[in-house]
């Protein structure tokens, strides 16, 4: 595929893909996690043998934090201070996340499959979840609530908040703020692999937790993919990847808030993924130079000048052209910013979470319009959902069956079992209807 | 911990037990996948490479069939001959689990968290998906249907039904009747961990799944595993180990029905997990008499003795005492046969699937009461729920704002975007709405 260089975006045209260019498109950049579960691998079994007195080791050498205590029941924190603004904002994004997530509970399934056969799926939440919060230089509360938030509304009786301890040792304000709100049981003041092998294994001072979530690096993804696969009985979230957004435009679309946009995810990171598709029409040159522009103007700037330079434009010639590619790439963020965004939803299959239309940048997403923003990036929005309620939930089939539903499904019961060469479980059945064995 | 050996099985006494007693107890046995992931690993690496050529010599040497083609079209396949007593049975299994996924099917879920903020979850189905059947000398049709009904309802493009052809090369009539009949659309005629590896990545004739599901061996287990960890791209339902039964029985429980049902369980593996929790009054002589003489009588009476070496009862003063017990152990199948059934469901927050009551034996949910029979063993039923619908669903979630909503929204967002340092993310908003930047 030969691609235009139109200022810093790589340009290709749709139409002119062949499959092979559309999967090496759609590809995300490789990771090794080789090399990273060599460092890992050995935290990890620390952690698990040695409990708090690792986590304080690695703390005290990645984190420069000498730790007295590793993890605490949150009540032992002192409510944080912050300004009237800030609850404020936050108070309206628990709200919405909550209203959105309450929504999600599922409500009672009940079939009776033949007379006197009852099936029932009952909900129940997972004991004890453990979630993730990056820290250090960045300061991430949202992923708080949008994590303990659930978490509170599914009734996990235990969540442990991993989050690293600023430089002083304590929790960032705002983080501790929200995880109070939220629910939060436990809060782990360590980060990266050792936290994550803190909570999977438990330590003197960390429950054990059930599942793991979130978002973090490299390290703690890795921990994240060893633990499962491990004795540790832990469940994961889902794999991880850089943060990624799929911005499809139209002619009218304003070139400065597409630019707006798409900088909103290359700034997350020098690795963050950004691809704009554009229908016909669209001013790829207008678009450029308001990215420049805005570019220069972030303090942020010259990591999303990184991740400009591996992002790529597509020009698509219709609407269905425009939504199969975005659909072969799954997006973890997909922004419709299209005069007629509603009747673009039933052609899009793949992305982690859709903003529709003119007025929805994604960082109402991330912050507080209600959705998630735990979301499947790296492609892995084709057979994962983002984090939501079931998250913190399992599910329970139950079976009754009176006599005469015994009596009912029975027969074919105990034939399939003939055929299956199981005759103990023909047995269970013949017995308890007085039927010849 | 003292265990009373009464005849075959080991008995303790829950109140007796210590928390490292229980522990211990509820604990499954190590599987060692080290070194099955060394045979594993290179086979996968084979199919990864070359194709269908490795599934063919794989089949040749572990299955001792040479197979003409790998996976082909479901059509390709000639309709079997089933007798209309098997046809009877299978369509009624199917139509009682189609009854019961279907019900699984979600609402649409929307919420306006405020004025102009609409945010939506919806569903689509995964695109392909790989069910793993075992084969061999067992023949599972059940199988197939527990997972290729809730494919078919969820409405997933693709569906790859990978199973073992027997020694004449075919596949096996009850099979390929429930394969068709469910919708399946190509057979992979191959098992172990080539078949596993076949779907991950894909050959010259086998589709590429997004998704790996079903039962195996160790190691289908651990090829499962090591690909969800892997670049293929693909996710699986669940770990897997052991098929489980935990059965609570009252002093009123029918002694021959109990001892069919921990039976049922332990013929199918040397390795099945079996525990019986009996309240007070339970005559645990005449169970172990029941299962003596009901075992003899068995075609693989033999197996179901080797399981039932590492089985156990525990005695359980009273229904609280009972219900810990086994939401310690979280077992795959719970049976609870007892009087007030009804009443213990709001007591137990772990099992994979509950049989309720004197007339539901394990056998009615392994094939037909509608319930699916692929659920998490290995303790896992404390984070993972069984297959069901959404296995086979990813959710995405929707938001779509007037300007008025992100009038709404918008300031709590454009502070939490300043709170964690991400600028891009504020102007994104504060552009749009003709702020100030
Ligand atoms: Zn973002
Ligand atoms: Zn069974």
């Amino acid at each position: 595929m030969t691609a235009e260089r139109v200022s810093s975006l790589k340009t290709y045209t749709a139409s002119e893909l062949s499959t092979a260019d559309l999967l090496a498109l759609t590809a995300r950049p490789r990771i090794n996690f080789g090399s990273i579960l060599d460092t890992v691998t050995p935290i990890v079994e620390n952690v698990r043998r040695r409990g708090d007195a690792a986590v304080k080791e690695y703390t005290s050498r990645f984190d420069g934090v000498e730790l007295s205590s590793v993890c605490v029941p949150i009540e032992e924190l002192e409510d944080p201070e912050l300004s009237a603004e800030s609850k404020e904002a936050f108070d309206i994004a628990y709200d919405n996340i909550k209203a959105f997530h309450e929504a999600q509970r599922s409500a009672p399934l009940e079939v009776e499959t033949m007379p006197g056969v009852r099936c029932r799926r009952v909900t129940r939440p997972i004991g004890a979840v453990g979630i993730y919060v990056p820290g250090g230089t960045a300061v991430l509360p949202s992923s708080t609530l949008m994590m303990a938030v659930p978490a509170q509304i599914a009734g996990c009786r235990t969540v442990v908040m991993a989050t690293p301890p600023r430089k002083d040792g304590q929790v960032t304000p705002e983080v501790l703020y929200c995880a109070k709100k939220a629910g939060v049981t436990h809060v782990l003041m360590a980060g990266g692999a050792q936290a994550v092998a803190a909570l999977a294994w438990g330590t003197e001072s960390c429950p054990k937790v059930d599942k793991l979530l979130g978002p973090g690096n490299q390290y703690v993804t890795a921990a994240k993919m060893l633990l499962q696969n491990s004795e540790a009985m832990v469940s994961i979230d889902m794999p991880a990847g850089p943060s990624e957004v799929l911005v499809i435009a139209d002619a009218d679309a304003s070139p400065a808030h597409v630019a707006a946009d798409l900088l909103s995810q290359a700034e997350h990171g020098p690795d963050s993924q950004v691809v704009l598709v554009a229908l016909p029409g669209v001013d790829l040159a207008a678009v450029e130079e308001e990215i420049d522009c805005q570019c220069n103007a972030l303090p942020r700037g010259d990591v999303a000048r990184k991740a400009l330079s591996h992002s790529c434009i597509v020009v698509a010639k219709d609407k269905a052209e425009a939504a199969e590619f975005s659909n072969m790439y799954a997006p973890e963020h997909l922004i419709v910013n299209v005069e007629d965004a509603e009747d673009w939803l039933p052609l899009l299959d793949n992305a982690g979470s859709v903003f529709l239309g003119r007025w929805t940048p994604e960082s109402v997403g991330d912050y507080a319009s209600g959705t998630n923003h735990v979301l499947p990036t790296y492609g892995y929005a084709r057979m994962y959902s983002g984090v939501s309620l079931d998250t913190f939930q399992k599910k329970m089939t139950v079976q009754s069956l009176t006599l005469e539903g015994l009596r009912n499904v029975g027969p074919a019961v105990a034939h399939m079992a003939a055929v299956e060469g199981l005759d103990a479980h023909r047995r269970a059945v013949t017995m308890r209807l007085g039927l010849p064995n």
